[in-house]
């Protein structure tokens, strides 16, 4: 027993050769993240204050994909989503379609505590957030023009993807991008359990490249993208419609629950052997301080601290 | 081994005073719908071609929380969502906010089978519809009279609710109305099943009386509201929050799966222990053509049939 988190910034097919440029700012969020988290557990912040703040800051980050660097739909406009939830009450709150809120994964929090419902999206969710008076800024704000030149590279491939740490080429050859568009995946997800054994989860996105206007990914899916309860806490990323499907976040609880496997057993399974290769990865952490940080893409940006000591910070198989 | 169909109407605080003249005309669609179903079964429509064709009845059907009889948001309109999952697949496609579409359910197919997606919401899901020449209308068209009362009732009650089945009664007094909202509850679905084990699932709804704007329910989540594998088919009903929480669907299949669990175990211990009395329902067929309708409500609005003759339409418990 003992307080732990993880945080991600994204899963997927991250080149090995990254260059420091790409690299390194990266892992200094991460590292930074990763302080905020284990400053406010070690205060006895409630693991759910844990998670909110954490991603709070990844969504400030330009470097991946949610709030401030969100990619971009196939209308070079941007449409976030989140989702949190608690896992001893198993309360939870999810956003989708938000354009000019600056931090989807507070609103999340909000709808859970000042409605009567779990989830709002799209022109109603941006209008519970200026009732609450949560910042927002102009959509234009979350528009980098780094993702203005990976959206006109993903319409000149006619490629949906996720991306965001690959360099954006010029003069890039039509046959060295994947149609299936899941070369980059993103998004940034925490997860964190005090030493009471409270859990906490939360996950936060812009999508993918080149999105259909509307598309809704597993990120605020309940169970799919982002799940807690009394066992276990998880952040799942990776290609969206993957993890929908695989209903990747309550399966690695579920395993847990109904077959008795440990939080590694559980996570390991899943993201080997029950969803597509290349496509997952999840960091989540159990009520008794265990950690896991699996995925089955090339890489994974992720950061990990328990309280007997351990931490880690990297993006490849060590 | 043998087809097998069931579908439901709504689960919720359903009056057994309920009159006849809202009785008769709800059970009288039950049995249309069903034997649409069992006559597409029998002439070897794919499951999934006839859970998409019964839930378009459901839907066109005024007497139903769904399509042309959708309870009305906050603010006086109409926003419907739909779900359809293939089990052999476990291709899926879910839909939320559409405000003109006359049939959810098959736009949550062409999302699954023309988009690299698996869920559009709101305006984007409107504009898919318009590309896609899916049958539209005003959206004034959903608004019925009576569900123009619920509103005004709801609201001077300051209740969020889901209210179909009761009659609209003038001079309701304030604290016959209970304020958590739940006294009635509205959804439609099928699961089938055919002779060869091939499952499919679908769900399709209105939402809350009283909901606000941009709410999204259980229907459209995969494995809370709609769920469909290779071992089950699942379609829930009720409290939405408490199916997402619950993700009801998916525990249907996983207990099967990880536990063993014939299907009426493991659709019998989600709806009697894991989630809160009184607010859910479920239908749900297995590949083996076993056929299950527990709820947790005072009744639920449903109908089955199965290869070997046994057929069923219901509301209370028998």
């Amino acid at each position: 027993m003992g307080w732990a988190i993880a945080l991600h910034g994204g899963a997927g097919d991250i080149p090995h050769s990254l260059p420091p440029e790409r690299r390194l700012p990266r892992e200094a969020c991460l590292r930074h993240c990763l302080q905020i988290g284990v400053d406010a557990l070690t205060s006895r912040k409630s693991p759910l204050d844990v998670v909110e703040l954490v991603v709070r800051e990844l969504e400030n980050n330009p470097h991946f994909n949610a709030g401030r660097g969100s990619v971009l739909t196939t209308s070079g406009t941007v449409e976030m989503e989140a989702c949190i939830m608690d896992g001893k009450s198993m309360r939870c709150g999810a956003v989708s379609g938000l354009t000019t809120v600056v931090n989807a994964i507070s609103l999340s929090r909000l709808v859970m505590e000042k409605t009567p419902h779990i989830y709002l999206g799209f022109k109603g969710a941006e209008a519970f957030a200026r009732e609450q008076g949560i910042e927002t800024v102009d959509a234009s704000h979350f528009i980098t023009q780094e993702n203005v030149e990976r959206l006109k590279q993903a319409k000149e491939a006619n490629r949906v993807q996720v991306d965001y740490t690959q360099p954006v080429e010029k003069d890039v050859k039509r046959d060295e991008l994947k149609p299936d568009g899941d070369s980059q995946i993103g998004t940034v997800g925490c997860v964190a359990v005090d030493s009471e054994g409270n859990l906490a989860a939360a996950t936060s996105t812009g999508g993918l490249v080149n999105k259909m206007v509307g598309r809704i990914g597993d990120t605020p899916i309940i169970g799919a993208g982002t799940y807690a309860n009394s066992l276990c806490a998880v952040s799942a990323t990776g290609k969206g419609e993957a993890i929908i499907r695989g209903t990747v976040a309550r399966d690695v609880a579920a395993l847990m629950e109904f077959k008795g496997m440990s939080l590694q057993e559980a996570a390991a399974l899943v993201v080997g052997d029950r969803v597509p290769k290349g496509h997952v990865g999840l960091v989540a952490v159990s009520a008794t301080g265990e950690v896991t940080m699996p995925f089955n893409t090339t890489g994974m940006f992720r950061a990990c601290a328990t309280e007997d000591g351990h931490s880690e910070i990297a993006i490849w198989d060590s």
